[in-house]
């Protein structure tokens, strides 16, 4: 769990704008938030605080904002960083999956030699909803032998289930802040 | 400039692939030096290290693969990040900036509250070739009143002349290693 105080600074810290993308859909918007140096920092530290004094291999960022902070992550732990991308991004020989979204599907890639088995990776992105998304991205990285310590997301949207979802995958889910609705 | 033998064993970290995108392109894929904890943390730190004990507002990122060394930077510096995306990814008010591909145009914005007047920002992308797409963050950091301290980069392909044409706009250009041709 997070203090209060810093999931209260961090929440301040995120734009919302009504009716984006599309009317009755309140978004947040994190781009106020890394903007922000010090809740940037805050949120970075914050995130992966469990696991300051581990060994971990591996920060795995899903494109596009989960790159952001991903990034910042792998610094912050002295990891790796490896991308999951869009389906044909990837220019080396990957393996890919596919999940649905609320109109088709969308498919996502990571190189087949990105993780070596058994390493210790963990999940970054910037927003948990109805974690279709980071499940396929678990199935992908359980595929190339990753040991998933943890899915880390600023923002949980607990109203649609993602949480839930990923926890009963077997991984454990960190949030730093909540909105109810979508 | 960057000690030798760091450029040297970034260079040895970064992974060539033959006829990628097409036929006779030698591709420069530095997911193997993102995911080389050692080499990916050297690469950022050498990065920045000029400004290492400067005050830096922002490090801006151009999507997608600058978002990764950009995030990672910001926190090395504890600056704050700012997004550069392809046009229509934004969800809050833009200034857009269009510039030639090959075939084509491409357009890219920024937030238009994204920078405050006067800071201090650093642009950051993992590779300058034709230097286009820096050439177009340029004018829109610019347009939104930045003052732009540096423009890094991981690689430079000094034969496509990327790195002339942005310090002939005024903005010093860091880059950590070369490759011949294209």
């Amino acid at each position: 769990m997070t203090s209060a105080s810093v999931s209260d600074e961090l929440t301040a810290a995120i734009r919302t704008i009504p009716d984006y993308p599309r009317k009755g859909i309140l978004f947040r918007d994190i781009t106020t938030l890394l903007g922000n140096a010090k809740a940037f920092r805050q949120a970075v530290d914050a995130l992966v605080q469990p696991w300051a004094g581990s060994k971990i291999d591996q920060i795995v960022g899903i494109e596009a904002r989960g790159f952001i902070l991903g990034g910042a992550v792998a610094h912050q732990l002295s990891a790796g960083f490896v991308p999951i991308r869009k389906a044909g991004k990837l220019p080396y020989e990957t393996v890919s999956a596919s999940y649905s979204l609320e109109y088709g599907l969308d498919e996502i890639e990571i190189h087949k030699d990105a993780i070596q088995p058994g390493q210790k990776v963990i999940l970054v992105d910037d927003l948990i909803a109805t974690g279709g998304t980071a499940e396929a991205a678990i199935n992908l990285l359980r595929s190339v032998g990753a040991d998933i310590v943890a899915a880390c997301f600023i923002i949980d949207l607990p109203d649609l289930g993602g949480r839930k979802k990923i926890e009963a995958l077997g991984v454990p889910v960190r949030t730093l802040v909540e909105f109810e609705g979508h």
